[in-house]
């Protein structure tokens, strides 16, 4: 069992493909295995979905905000700022960690599945991200 | 630890209990340990819920329909159809692996819960599971 | 690999802290590793999310009604109640199970991030929780 605590830089409120990016970080993956990938904030997410197109990423966007929307009276936890509490209920709807499986070396992905970070705050800074590998 | 890829025959739009179906291909289960499953697919998912009445499922299909409703303005990403992009966006709210934990070589699921295959497009086709027992 | 049947006592309708609740059932966390959770329902589900802030418990709540309504009038599964229906989705929206990568013994959770029990029926009673340690 292997563990890597990444630090991601500051991404822009959206969703944006990390595949690469978390690979960067691990010297080389058993033959088969386990990936675990755990994001250590609640106002961000992880998911899997379609890394061909980018329009995709765009469509989440909107989409998360029309479903979880900014500013509703019955929020109490506002103080900091509008998109903070939209921002955790969708972290808890998209998930904070993922398991992929590893098979001959490699993240057994489909051909279309990417790893996406969910970036939900305006500002979220840097985003610190474990990778556990078995 | 041990690796099976499932192929599953398409299935209808809708969800699906598929408990049996991945159990099927497994020849045993250890004593303890978990049960991963993926699906390497961005337009269909899988999660647990109820498995005993057929009537869940359905709601289950109305319910997500309109979530995430189809047509919307907004959908930049339209070219493989109307269920196209809904279809991504309900795959990452139901997410695309479970990890079930097994005891006395059997899955430990509740008297209710049944794994269900979400099918989010009108011809999704063949999909593909991974299993991994450890 | 250490396995932990455990029943939590009723909680009312809404979302709960259960980080310590479920610490103290583990005799010692490993140096290295994965803490897998999983609830054995299908009305009830467990995430993580912001543990500092009482009032993101209670948006949480209001938030997930308006998200998946009770008395929709598509719903048929309605003989267990008008909370049926509307918790069997709610759980799968956030999922019933957790991996947390365990780092020099202990769960390597980032600063504001707590494990819920969400309770998503009226009168949900015991709720049972295997915890997997490997």
């Amino acid at each position: 069992m292997q563990q890597y605590e990444i630090t991601l830089p500051p991404f822009k409120r959206g969703f944006h493909i990390i595949t690469e990016k978390i690979l960067n970080h691990i010297p080389k993956l058993p033959k088969t295995g386990i990936a675990h990938v755990f994001i250590k904030h609640t106002s961000a997410g992880i998911t899997i979905n379609e890394a061909a197109d980018p329009t995709v990423l765009q469509d989440f966007d909107v989409s998360f905000d029309k479903l979880i929307p900014e500013n509703q009276p019955h929020y109490i936890h506002t103080l900091e700022g509008s998109d903070d509490m939209p921002a955790h209920i969708k972290s808890s709807l998209v998930g904070s960690s993922l398991s992929i499986p590893i098979t001959n070396h490699k993240l057994n992905l489909g051909t279309w599945q990417g790893i996406y970070l969910c970036e939900f705050r305006n500002s979220g800074g840097f985003r610190d991200i474990v990778v556990t590998i078995y």
